[in-house]
Protein backbone atom coordinates (compact mmCIF):
# COMPACT_ATOMS: atom_id res chain seq x y z
CA UNK A 1 0.00 0.00 0.00
CA UNK A 2 1.19 3.52 -0.51
CA UNK A 3 1.95 5.65 2.73
CA UNK A 4 -1.38 7.07 4.46
CA UNK A 5 -1.46 10.27 3.83
CA UNK A 6 -1.19 12.73 7.08
CA UNK A 7 -3.63 15.14 7.81
CA UNK A 8 -2.60 17.39 10.46
CA UNK A 9 -5.03 16.90 13.38
CA UNK A 10 -6.43 19.08 16.22
CA UNK A 11 -5.53 17.00 19.22
CA UNK A 12 -5.52 19.90 21.75
CA UNK A 13 -7.44 23.38 22.21
CA UNK A 14 -7.40 26.24 23.92
CA UNK A 15 -10.42 27.29 27.03
CA UNK A 16 -10.71 29.90 29.50
CA UNK A 17 -10.87 28.65 32.78
CA UNK A 18 -11.46 30.19 36.36
CA UNK A 19 -8.39 29.14 38.15
CA UNK A 20 -9.13 28.80 42.03
CA UNK A 21 -6.66 28.79 44.73
CA UNK A 22 -7.18 28.16 48.24
CA UNK A 23 -11.21 31.19 48.12
CA UNK A 24 -9.25 33.58 45.32
CA UNK A 25 -10.02 32.98 41.38
CA UNK A 26 -8.41 34.36 38.33
CA UNK A 27 -9.22 33.51 35.00
CA UNK A 28 -6.67 31.82 32.81
CA UNK A 29 -5.97 30.16 29.60
CA UNK A 30 -5.52 26.28 29.65
CA UNK A 31 -4.99 23.53 26.92
CA UNK A 32 -7.14 20.63 27.05
CA UNK A 33 -6.39 17.41 24.94
CA UNK A 34 -9.05 16.99 22.33
CA UNK A 35 -11.40 13.94 22.27
CA UNK A 36 -13.20 13.09 19.12
CA UNK A 37 -15.03 9.69 18.15
CA UNK A 38 -13.60 7.87 15.45
CA UNK A 39 -15.67 5.52 13.18
CA UNK A 40 -13.18 2.79 12.19
CA UNK A 41 -15.47 1.00 8.63
CA UNK A 42 -13.98 -2.09 6.60
CA UNK A 43 -14.16 -2.97 3.18
CA UNK A 44 -13.51 -6.55 2.23
CA UNK A 45 -14.34 -9.70 -0.28
CA UNK A 46 -13.40 -9.80 -4.08
CA UNK A 47 -13.59 -6.95 -6.45
CA UNK A 48 -17.50 -6.57 -7.43
CA UNK A 49 -18.91 -7.84 -4.75
CA UNK A 50 -17.45 -5.53 -2.63
CA UNK A 51 -18.91 -5.57 1.61
CA UNK A 52 -18.37 -2.18 3.74
CA UNK A 53 -19.14 -2.13 7.28
CA UNK A 54 -18.40 -0.31 10.31
CA UNK A 55 -16.09 -2.29 13.01
CA UNK A 56 -16.20 -0.12 15.89
CA UNK A 57 -16.62 3.34 17.23
CA UNK A 58 -14.20 4.87 19.99
CA UNK A 59 -13.33 8.09 21.34
CA UNK A 60 -10.03 8.61 20.71
CA UNK A 61 -7.49 11.85 20.09
CA UNK A 62 -7.55 13.02 16.93
CA UNK A 63 -4.04 12.46 15.20
CA UNK A 64 -1.98 9.27 14.12
CA UNK A 65 -5.72 7.86 13.27
CA UNK A 66 -4.54 5.38 10.31
CA UNK A 67 -2.15 3.74 12.23
CA UNK A 68 -4.88 3.37 15.31
CA UNK A 69 -7.22 2.31 12.75
CA UNK A 70 -4.40 -0.49 11.37
CA UNK A 71 -3.44 -1.09 15.27
CA UNK A 72 -6.94 -1.81 16.11
CA UNK A 73 -7.20 -4.13 13.18
CA UNK A 74 -4.56 -6.25 13.93
CA UNK A 75 -4.51 -6.48 18.13
CA UNK A 76 -8.41 -7.86 17.51
CA UNK A 77 -7.35 -9.92 15.07
CA UNK A 78 -9.16 -8.45 12.11
CA UNK A 79 -6.19 -9.02 9.88
CA UNK A 80 -3.16 -10.62 10.98
CA UNK A 81 -0.16 -9.04 8.38
CA UNK A 82 0.29 -5.40 6.11
CA UNK A 83 -0.31 -7.38 2.86
CA UNK A 84 -4.01 -7.92 4.25
CA UNK A 85 -4.58 -4.13 4.53
CA UNK A 86 -4.92 -2.60 0.89
CA UNK A 87 -5.38 1.15 1.71
CA UNK A 88 -6.70 3.68 4.46
CA UNK A 89 -8.71 6.92 3.77
CA UNK A 90 -10.61 9.25 5.30
CA UNK A 91 -14.16 8.50 4.54
CA UNK A 92 -15.38 10.72 1.56
CA UNK A 93 -18.83 9.74 1.94
CA UNK A 94 -19.51 11.04 5.17
CA UNK A 95 -22.95 12.93 5.44
CA UNK A 96 -21.75 15.95 7.59
CA UNK A 97 -18.15 17.18 6.67
CA UNK A 98 -17.36 17.41 10.62
CA UNK A 99 -17.40 14.00 10.72
CA UNK A 100 -14.99 13.43 7.39
CA UNK A 101 -11.85 13.34 9.63
CA UNK A 102 -13.60 11.73 11.87
CA UNK A 103 -14.52 8.15 9.93
CA UNK A 104 -11.65 6.13 8.68
CA UNK A 105 -12.23 3.30 5.87
CA UNK A 106 -9.93 0.43 5.54
CA UNK A 107 -9.98 -1.57 2.96
CA UNK A 108 -8.32 -5.29 2.97
CA UNK A 109 -7.33 -6.58 0.09
CA UNK A 110 -9.63 -9.01 -1.68
CA UNK A 111 -7.71 -12.04 -0.59
CA UNK A 112 -8.08 -11.33 2.61
CA UNK A 113 -10.50 -13.22 4.20
CA UNK A 114 -11.44 -11.86 7.49
CA UNK A 115 -13.38 -13.81 10.20
CA UNK A 116 -16.89 -12.42 9.44
CA UNK A 117 -18.34 -13.52 13.21
CA UNK A 118 -15.75 -11.56 14.84
CA UNK A 119 -16.64 -8.57 12.27
CA UNK A 120 -20.25 -9.03 13.90
CA UNK A 121 -19.11 -8.87 17.51
CA UNK A 122 -17.09 -5.87 16.81
CA UNK A 123 -20.09 -3.81 16.02
CA UNK A 124 -20.29 -1.44 18.24
CA UNK A 125 -21.70 2.10 18.75
CA UNK A 126 -22.38 3.51 22.79
CA UNK A 127 -25.49 6.27 23.23
CA UNK A 128 -22.66 8.66 21.77
CA UNK A 129 -23.95 7.41 18.29
CA UNK A 130 -22.71 10.34 15.67
CA UNK A 131 -19.11 10.34 15.31
CA UNK A 132 -18.33 14.09 15.38
CA UNK A 133 -18.39 15.62 19.06
CA UNK A 134 -21.58 17.67 17.95
CA UNK A 135 -23.06 15.27 16.69
CA UNK A 136 -22.17 13.05 19.87
CA UNK A 137 -23.60 16.02 22.07
CA UNK A 138 -26.84 16.51 20.27
CA UNK A 139 -27.50 12.56 19.95
CA UNK A 140 -27.13 12.35 23.92
CA UNK A 141 -29.71 16.26 23.85
CA UNK A 142 -32.24 14.12 21.68
CA UNK A 143 -32.35 11.34 24.25
CA UNK A 144 -33.89 12.91 26.66
CA UNK A 145 -31.37 13.63 28.60
CA UNK A 146 -32.89 15.27 32.06
CA UNK A 147 -32.16 19.56 32.56
CA UNK A 148 -29.97 19.91 35.00
CA UNK A 149 -31.20 22.97 37.38
CA UNK A 150 -30.08 26.23 37.03
CA UNK A 151 -30.53 26.93 40.68
CA UNK A 152 -28.94 25.72 43.49
CA UNK A 153 -27.01 24.01 45.48
CA UNK A 154 -24.45 26.24 45.22
CA UNK A 155 -20.94 24.53 46.66
CA UNK A 156 -18.32 26.26 48.67
CA UNK A 157 -14.67 26.10 46.66
CA UNK A 158 -13.38 25.37 50.38
CA UNK A 159 -15.66 21.87 49.87
CA UNK A 160 -14.20 20.98 46.24
CA UNK A 161 -10.35 20.97 48.44
CA UNK A 162 -11.74 18.52 50.83
CA UNK A 163 -13.21 15.98 48.41
CA UNK A 164 -9.56 13.76 47.47
CA UNK A 165 -9.35 13.75 50.62
CA UNK A 166 -12.13 11.98 51.82
CA UNK A 167 -12.21 9.92 48.92
CA UNK A 168 -9.06 8.57 49.44
CA UNK A 169 -9.72 7.89 52.96
CA UNK A 170 -12.84 6.18 52.04
CA UNK A 171 -11.21 3.37 49.22
CA UNK A 172 -11.66 0.06 50.49
CA UNK A 173 -9.40 -1.10 47.81
CA UNK A 174 -7.39 1.47 46.66
CA UNK A 175 -4.76 1.91 49.23
CA UNK A 176 -3.80 -1.71 48.78
CA UNK A 177 -3.75 -2.37 45.08
CA UNK A 178 -3.23 1.01 43.62
CA UNK A 179 -5.05 -0.06 40.88
CA UNK A 180 -8.33 1.14 40.89
CA UNK A 181 -10.52 4.09 39.72
CA UNK A 182 -13.22 5.58 42.15
CA UNK A 183 -16.38 7.51 42.04
CA UNK A 184 -17.79 9.46 44.89
CA UNK A 185 -20.76 11.39 45.51
CA UNK A 186 -20.89 13.97 47.77
CA UNK A 187 -23.34 16.29 49.18
CA UNK A 188 -22.98 19.86 48.40
CA UNK A 189 -21.53 20.45 51.88
CA UNK A 190 -19.15 17.64 51.36
CA UNK A 191 -20.39 14.49 52.89
CA UNK A 192 -19.53 11.32 51.25
CA UNK A 193 -22.92 9.76 50.43
CA UNK A 194 -21.73 6.61 48.30
CA UNK A 195 -17.76 5.46 46.53
CA UNK A 196 -17.30 2.66 44.04
CA UNK A 197 -14.25 1.64 43.21
CA UNK A 198 -13.28 -0.13 39.56
CA UNK A 199 -10.68 -0.79 36.74
CA UNK A 200 -12.88 0.93 34.51
CA UNK A 201 -13.95 5.05 35.34
CA UNK A 202 -17.70 4.49 33.71
CA UNK A 203 -17.75 1.02 35.86
CA UNK A 204 -17.61 2.75 38.79
CA UNK A 205 -19.60 5.71 37.87
CA UNK A 206 -21.63 3.17 36.60
CA UNK A 207 -22.28 1.43 39.84
CA UNK A 208 -22.52 4.63 41.51
CA UNK A 209 -25.36 5.64 39.64
CA UNK A 210 -26.96 2.30 39.85
CA UNK A 211 -27.20 2.27 43.65
CA UNK A 212 -28.29 5.39 43.48
CA UNK A 213 -30.87 4.47 41.14
CA UNK A 214 -31.82 1.14 42.88
CA UNK A 215 -32.33 3.22 46.15
CA UNK A 216 -34.76 5.36 44.13
CA UNK A 217 -32.29 8.20 44.66
CA UNK A 218 -32.34 9.57 41.31
CA UNK A 219 -32.08 12.02 39.87
CA UNK A 220 -29.29 13.79 41.58
CA UNK A 221 -29.57 17.06 41.93
CA UNK A 222 -28.70 17.90 45.31
CA UNK A 223 -25.22 16.31 44.97
CA UNK A 224 -21.11 16.77 43.53
CA UNK A 225 -19.20 13.98 41.66
CA UNK A 226 -15.80 13.15 42.29
CA UNK A 227 -13.55 11.19 40.28
CA UNK A 228 -10.50 10.05 40.78
CA UNK A 229 -8.97 9.82 37.32
CA UNK A 230 -9.64 12.32 33.97
CA UNK A 231 -12.76 13.32 33.13
CA UNK A 232 -13.92 12.01 29.69
CA UNK A 233 -16.73 13.08 27.25
CA UNK A 234 -18.37 9.62 28.37
CA UNK A 235 -18.28 10.58 32.58
CA UNK A 236 -20.31 13.78 31.49
CA UNK A 237 -22.32 12.50 29.29
CA UNK A 238 -23.34 9.90 32.42
CA UNK A 239 -23.52 11.96 35.15
CA UNK A 240 -25.80 14.37 33.16
CA UNK A 241 -28.50 11.38 32.10
CA UNK A 242 -28.54 10.80 36.47
CA UNK A 243 -28.45 14.70 37.18
CA UNK A 244 -25.59 15.25 38.49
CA UNK A 245 -25.05 19.22 38.14
CA UNK A 246 -21.26 19.15 39.48
CA UNK A 247 -18.43 17.29 38.42
CA UNK A 248 -15.14 17.47 39.71
CA UNK A 249 -11.69 14.99 38.40
CA UNK A 250 -8.64 14.92 40.25
CA UNK A 251 -7.61 14.63 36.18
CA UNK A 252 -7.76 17.24 33.50
CA UNK A 253 -11.18 16.81 31.55
CA UNK A 254 -10.92 15.92 27.76
CA UNK A 255 -12.17 19.07 25.40
CA UNK A 256 -15.26 17.09 24.45
CA UNK A 257 -16.23 16.71 28.12
CA UNK A 258 -15.96 20.53 28.39
CA UNK A 259 -18.17 20.95 25.42
CA UNK A 260 -21.10 18.70 26.39
CA UNK A 261 -20.57 19.89 30.70
CA UNK A 262 -21.10 23.58 29.00
CA UNK A 263 -24.49 22.36 26.85
CA UNK A 264 -25.70 20.06 29.73
CA UNK A 265 -25.44 23.10 31.88
CA UNK A 266 -23.03 21.12 34.01
CA UNK A 267 -19.93 22.31 35.91
CA UNK A 268 -16.82 20.81 35.60
CA UNK A 269 -13.81 20.89 37.94
CA UNK A 270 -10.68 19.58 36.92
CA UNK A 271 -7.15 19.21 38.66
CA UNK A 272 -8.77 19.32 42.24
CA UNK A 273 -5.75 18.74 44.09
CA UNK A 274 -3.28 20.25 46.75
CA UNK A 275 -6.18 23.23 47.73
CA UNK A 276 -6.02 24.08 43.85
CA UNK A 277 -8.14 23.88 41.11
CA UNK A 278 -9.73 24.95 37.60
CA UNK A 279 -13.75 25.51 37.16
CA UNK A 280 -14.16 24.77 33.04
CA UNK A 281 -17.80 25.27 32.86
CA UNK A 282 -20.91 26.69 34.54
CA UNK A 283 -18.51 28.64 37.38
CA UNK A 284 -21.32 30.05 38.96
CA UNK A 285 -21.96 27.34 41.47
CA UNK A 286 -18.72 27.04 43.27
CA UNK A 287 -18.68 29.90 45.70
CA UNK A 288 -15.22 31.58 45.57
CA UNK A 289 -14.83 30.47 41.98
CA UNK A 290 -15.57 33.63 39.94
CA UNK A 291 -12.89 35.85 40.06
CA UNK A 292 -13.59 39.38 42.04
CA UNK B 1 -38.58 -5.64 42.74
CA UNK B 2 -36.71 -7.14 45.50
CA UNK B 3 -33.76 -6.50 47.27
CA UNK B 4 -30.78 -7.63 45.03
CA UNK B 5 -28.92 -10.55 46.41
CA UNK B 6 -25.34 -9.12 47.27
CA UNK B 7 -22.62 -12.36 46.54
CA UNK B 8 -19.92 -11.66 47.93
CA UNK B 9 -17.04 -10.53 45.35
CA UNK B 10 -13.12 -11.38 44.75
CA UNK B 11 -12.66 -7.84 44.55
CA UNK B 12 -8.50 -8.25 44.62
CA UNK B 13 -5.55 -11.46 44.79
CA UNK B 14 -2.77 -11.79 46.58
CA UNK B 15 0.58 -12.55 44.10
CA UNK B 16 4.04 -12.85 44.16
CA UNK B 17 6.26 -10.21 42.53
CA UNK B 18 9.77 -9.41 42.88
CA UNK B 19 10.10 -6.38 43.69
CA UNK B 20 13.38 -4.26 42.53
CA UNK B 21 15.26 -1.35 44.19
CA UNK B 22 17.44 -0.02 42.29
CA UNK B 23 19.60 -3.38 41.38
CA UNK B 24 18.59 -5.35 44.14
CA UNK B 25 15.43 -7.53 44.57
CA UNK B 26 13.53 -9.33 47.01
CA UNK B 27 10.58 -11.63 46.95
CA UNK B 28 7.51 -10.03 48.36
CA UNK B 29 3.75 -10.42 48.41
CA UNK B 30 1.21 -7.55 46.60
CA UNK B 31 -2.41 -7.45 46.19
CA UNK B 32 -3.91 -6.80 42.99
CA UNK B 33 -7.29 -5.41 41.40
CA UNK B 34 -9.30 -8.07 40.19
CA UNK B 35 -10.73 -7.87 36.55
CA UNK B 36 -12.77 -9.97 35.13
CA UNK B 37 -15.34 -9.77 31.92
CA UNK B 38 -19.10 -8.57 32.77
CA UNK B 39 -21.87 -9.73 30.75
CA UNK B 40 -25.29 -7.93 31.32
CA UNK B 41 -27.98 -9.71 29.58
CA UNK B 42 -31.39 -8.23 29.42
CA UNK B 43 -35.04 -10.10 29.25
CA UNK B 44 -37.88 -7.57 27.75
CA UNK B 45 -41.63 -8.32 26.47
CA UNK B 46 -44.83 -9.24 27.31
CA UNK B 47 -45.16 -12.26 29.53
CA UNK B 48 -45.24 -15.49 26.94
CA UNK B 49 -43.51 -13.08 24.29
CA UNK B 50 -40.05 -12.61 26.73
CA UNK B 51 -36.81 -12.28 24.84
CA UNK B 52 -33.41 -12.17 25.88
CA UNK B 53 -30.46 -10.22 24.33
CA UNK B 54 -27.01 -9.83 25.44
CA UNK B 55 -25.99 -6.14 25.77
CA UNK B 56 -22.53 -5.10 26.79
CA UNK B 57 -19.05 -7.14 27.80
CA UNK B 58 -17.51 -4.83 30.24
CA UNK B 59 -13.69 -5.76 31.82
CA UNK B 60 -14.53 -5.04 35.37
CA UNK B 61 -13.47 -5.67 39.14
CA UNK B 62 -16.13 -7.67 40.72
CA UNK B 63 -18.45 -6.56 43.16
CA UNK B 64 -21.70 -4.33 42.91
CA UNK B 65 -22.59 -6.05 39.92
CA UNK B 66 -26.17 -5.33 39.74
CA UNK B 67 -25.71 -1.63 40.71
CA UNK B 68 -23.37 -1.66 37.30
CA UNK B 69 -26.40 -3.43 35.66
CA UNK B 70 -28.60 -0.86 36.41
CA UNK B 71 -26.58 2.03 35.94
CA UNK B 72 -25.61 0.95 32.39
CA UNK B 73 -28.82 0.22 31.57
CA UNK B 74 -29.93 3.76 33.17
CA UNK B 75 -27.05 5.72 32.04
CA UNK B 76 -27.15 4.26 28.80
CA UNK B 77 -31.03 4.87 28.14
CA UNK B 78 -32.37 1.22 28.39
CA UNK B 79 -34.43 2.09 30.70
CA UNK B 80 -35.31 5.27 32.35
CA UNK B 81 -36.65 4.49 35.83
CA UNK B 82 -36.43 2.07 38.18
CA UNK B 83 -39.66 1.08 37.67
CA UNK B 84 -38.90 -0.52 34.48
CA UNK B 85 -37.12 -2.74 35.95
CA UNK B 86 -38.17 -5.93 37.42
CA UNK B 87 -34.92 -7.85 38.54
CA UNK B 88 -31.48 -8.42 38.83
CA UNK B 89 -30.12 -12.23 38.63
CA UNK B 90 -26.71 -13.78 38.00
CA UNK B 91 -27.64 -15.80 35.01
CA UNK B 92 -28.17 -19.55 36.11
CA UNK B 93 -28.10 -20.61 33.08
CA UNK B 94 -24.41 -20.05 31.89
CA UNK B 95 -22.25 -22.81 30.08
CA UNK B 96 -19.66 -23.29 32.97
CA UNK B 97 -19.60 -22.84 36.46
CA UNK B 98 -16.94 -20.42 36.56
CA UNK B 99 -18.81 -17.79 34.42
CA UNK B 100 -22.07 -17.72 36.49
CA UNK B 101 -20.92 -14.44 38.47
CA UNK B 102 -19.93 -12.58 35.13
CA UNK B 103 -23.00 -12.63 33.86
CA UNK B 104 -26.11 -10.51 35.06
CA UNK B 105 -29.32 -10.90 33.78
CA UNK B 106 -31.49 -7.80 34.28
CA UNK B 107 -35.26 -8.42 33.58
CA UNK B 108 -37.08 -5.25 32.29
CA UNK B 109 -40.91 -5.09 33.42
CA UNK B 110 -43.61 -6.70 30.67
CA UNK B 111 -44.66 -2.96 30.26
CA UNK B 112 -40.92 -1.43 29.45
CA UNK B 113 -40.94 -0.52 25.72
CA UNK B 114 -36.17 -0.58 25.23
CA UNK B 115 -35.38 1.35 22.01
CA UNK B 116 -34.82 -1.83 19.97
CA UNK B 117 -32.21 -0.28 17.88
CA UNK B 118 -30.55 1.11 20.69
CA UNK B 119 -29.87 -2.66 22.47
CA UNK B 120 -28.99 -3.41 19.03
CA UNK B 121 -26.37 -0.63 18.64
CA UNK B 122 -25.35 -1.83 21.98
CA UNK B 123 -23.77 -5.09 20.88
CA UNK B 124 -20.10 -5.42 22.11
CA UNK B 125 -17.82 -8.61 22.40
CA UNK B 126 -14.11 -8.17 21.96
CA UNK B 127 -11.64 -11.00 20.83
CA UNK B 128 -11.94 -11.56 24.68
CA UNK B 129 -15.14 -13.65 23.85
CA UNK B 130 -15.34 -15.12 26.87
CA UNK B 131 -16.95 -14.05 29.92
CA UNK B 132 -14.82 -15.47 32.59
CA UNK B 133 -11.04 -14.58 32.65
CA UNK B 134 -9.94 -18.20 31.94
CA UNK B 135 -12.14 -18.21 28.97
CA UNK B 136 -10.99 -15.08 27.79
CA UNK B 137 -7.18 -15.73 27.83
CA UNK B 138 -8.67 -18.94 25.85
CA UNK B 139 -9.35 -17.31 23.29
CA UNK B 140 -6.83 -14.96 22.87
CA UNK B 141 -4.76 -18.38 22.38
CA UNK B 142 -7.06 -20.23 20.10
CA UNK B 143 -7.24 -16.70 17.99
CA UNK B 144 -3.36 -17.62 16.89
CA UNK B 145 -1.92 -15.42 19.26
CA UNK B 146 1.96 -15.38 17.99
CA UNK B 147 4.13 -16.92 20.94
CA UNK B 148 6.58 -14.88 22.71
CA UNK B 149 9.87 -15.57 22.32
CA UNK B 150 11.45 -17.54 25.01
CA UNK B 151 14.71 -16.39 24.38
CA UNK B 152 16.30 -12.63 24.44
CA UNK B 153 16.24 -9.79 24.92
CA UNK B 154 17.26 -9.17 28.69
CA UNK B 155 16.49 -5.95 29.68
CA UNK B 156 18.54 -4.28 32.74
CA UNK B 157 16.75 -3.24 35.72
CA UNK B 158 18.59 0.16 35.14
CA UNK B 159 17.27 0.55 31.67
CA UNK B 160 14.11 -0.04 33.26
CA UNK B 161 14.38 2.57 36.20
CA UNK B 162 15.28 4.91 33.06
CA UNK B 163 12.16 4.84 30.59
CA UNK B 164 9.29 6.81 32.30
CA UNK B 165 11.84 9.91 32.80
CA UNK B 166 12.52 9.48 28.73
CA UNK B 167 8.68 8.83 28.45
CA UNK B 168 8.02 12.15 29.55
CA UNK B 169 10.36 14.19 27.75
CA UNK B 170 9.09 12.50 24.61
CA UNK B 171 5.25 13.72 25.37
CA UNK B 172 4.09 16.67 23.03
CA UNK B 173 0.52 16.74 24.44
CA UNK B 174 1.18 15.90 28.19
CA UNK B 175 2.56 18.46 29.47
CA UNK B 176 0.16 21.08 28.32
CA UNK B 177 -2.76 19.48 28.87
CA UNK B 178 -1.97 16.74 31.66
CA UNK B 179 -5.11 14.76 29.92
CA UNK B 180 -3.36 12.17 28.06
CA UNK B 181 -1.98 8.80 28.34
CA UNK B 182 0.93 7.59 26.45
CA UNK B 183 2.32 4.48 25.14
CA UNK B 184 6.12 4.25 24.05
CA UNK B 185 8.66 1.56 22.42
CA UNK B 186 11.71 0.86 23.37
CA UNK B 187 14.36 -0.69 22.61
CA UNK B 188 16.00 -3.27 25.27
CA UNK B 189 18.93 -0.45 25.87
CA UNK B 190 16.19 1.82 26.43
CA UNK B 191 16.30 4.30 22.84
CA UNK B 192 12.72 5.63 22.28
CA UNK B 193 11.51 3.85 18.98
CA UNK B 194 8.33 5.44 18.81
CA UNK B 195 5.55 6.96 21.44
CA UNK B 196 1.74 7.72 20.96
CA UNK B 197 -0.58 9.72 22.96
CA UNK B 198 -4.62 9.64 23.41
CA UNK B 199 -7.15 9.70 25.67
CA UNK B 200 -7.89 6.17 25.40
CA UNK B 201 -4.91 4.23 26.77
CA UNK B 202 -5.54 1.16 24.44
CA UNK B 203 -5.91 3.84 21.35
CA UNK B 204 -2.29 4.69 22.31
CA UNK B 205 -1.52 1.48 22.10
CA UNK B 206 -2.80 0.80 18.99
CA UNK B 207 -1.38 4.12 17.34
CA UNK B 208 1.86 2.36 18.50
CA UNK B 209 1.33 -1.22 17.08
CA UNK B 210 -0.64 0.39 13.79
CA UNK B 211 2.24 2.44 13.56
CA UNK B 212 4.85 -0.83 13.68
CA UNK B 213 2.72 -2.76 11.62
CA UNK B 214 2.82 -0.18 8.64
CA UNK B 215 6.19 0.31 8.98
CA UNK B 216 6.65 -3.44 8.61
CA UNK B 217 8.19 -3.95 12.19
CA UNK B 218 5.95 -6.72 13.55
CA UNK B 219 6.46 -8.84 15.78
CA UNK B 220 8.39 -6.43 17.93
CA UNK B 221 10.40 -9.29 19.80
CA UNK B 222 13.35 -6.81 20.36
CA UNK B 223 11.29 -4.25 22.20
CA UNK B 224 10.24 -3.31 25.67
CA UNK B 225 6.80 -1.19 25.86
CA UNK B 226 6.21 1.15 28.59
CA UNK B 227 2.46 2.69 28.91
CA UNK B 228 1.43 5.76 31.18
CA UNK B 229 -0.85 4.49 33.43
CA UNK B 230 -2.45 0.83 34.79
CA UNK B 231 -2.13 -2.15 32.87
CA UNK B 232 -5.18 -4.02 32.06
CA UNK B 233 -6.01 -7.62 30.35
CA UNK B 234 -6.51 -5.43 27.11
CA UNK B 235 -3.14 -3.78 26.99
CA UNK B 236 -1.46 -7.36 27.74
CA UNK B 237 -3.89 -8.89 24.98
CA UNK B 238 -2.92 -5.72 22.44
CA UNK B 239 1.05 -5.84 23.20
CA UNK B 240 1.15 -10.43 23.07
CA UNK B 241 -0.51 -10.16 19.27
CA UNK B 242 1.86 -7.26 18.43
CA UNK B 243 4.83 -9.75 20.13
CA UNK B 244 6.18 -7.55 22.84
CA UNK B 245 7.50 -9.21 25.16
CA UNK B 246 8.32 -6.81 27.96
CA UNK B 247 5.38 -4.48 29.20
CA UNK B 248 6.09 -2.04 32.00
CA UNK B 249 3.90 0.28 33.67
CA UNK B 250 3.50 3.39 35.56
CA UNK B 251 0.60 2.72 37.43
CA UNK B 252 -0.43 -1.31 38.85
CA UNK B 253 -1.52 -4.51 36.41
CA UNK B 254 -4.81 -6.11 37.34
CA UNK B 255 -5.09 -9.67 38.13
CA UNK B 256 -6.12 -10.88 34.68
CA UNK B 257 -3.02 -8.73 33.02
CA UNK B 258 -1.10 -10.74 35.58
CA UNK B 259 -2.46 -14.12 34.69
CA UNK B 260 -2.51 -13.28 30.86
CA UNK B 261 0.40 -12.18 31.00
CA UNK B 262 1.73 -15.70 33.03
CA UNK B 263 0.09 -17.28 29.92
CA UNK B 264 1.39 -15.19 27.33
CA UNK B 265 5.55 -15.71 28.32
CA UNK B 266 5.25 -11.73 28.44
CA UNK B 267 7.28 -10.05 31.46
CA UNK B 268 5.57 -7.13 33.05
CA UNK B 269 6.58 -4.75 35.28
CA UNK B 270 4.40 -2.62 37.54
CA UNK B 271 4.67 0.65 39.79
CA UNK B 272 8.01 1.43 37.43
CA UNK B 273 8.64 4.90 38.96
CA UNK B 274 11.14 6.23 41.21
CA UNK B 275 14.15 3.99 40.90
CA UNK B 276 11.95 1.03 41.82
CA UNK B 277 9.18 -1.73 40.26
CA UNK B 278 8.09 -4.63 40.52
CA UNK B 279 7.90 -7.70 38.31
CA UNK B 280 4.91 -10.03 37.76
CA UNK B 281 5.56 -12.45 35.78
CA UNK B 282 8.59 -13.99 33.95
CA UNK B 283 11.25 -12.28 35.77
CA UNK B 284 13.78 -14.05 33.78
CA UNK B 285 13.80 -11.91 31.48
CA UNK B 286 14.98 -8.71 33.33
CA UNK B 287 18.58 -8.75 34.53
CA UNK B 288 19.07 -7.71 38.49
CA UNK B 289 15.48 -8.41 38.75
CA UNK B 290 15.82 -12.43 40.43
CA UNK B 291 16.44 -12.30 43.79
CA UNK B 292 20.18 -13.43 44.95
Amino acid sequence: MSAPVFLPPTSYEYVTVHRVQGTTAVEATDVLAAEEPLEIRVGFGPAGQRQHRTLSITMRTPGHDFELAAGFLFTEGIISSRQELQGLVYCPDVEKEEERENVVRAELAPSALPDLPRLERHFYTSSSCGVCGKTSIEAVHAAACPVLPTTGPQVAASVIHLLPERQRQAQELFEQTGGLHAAALFSPEGELLLLREDVGRHNALDKVIGAALLQGLLPLHNTVLLVSGRASFELVQKAAVAGIPVLAAVGAPSSLAVQAAHNFGMTVCGFVRQNRFNVYSHAWRIAGSVPA
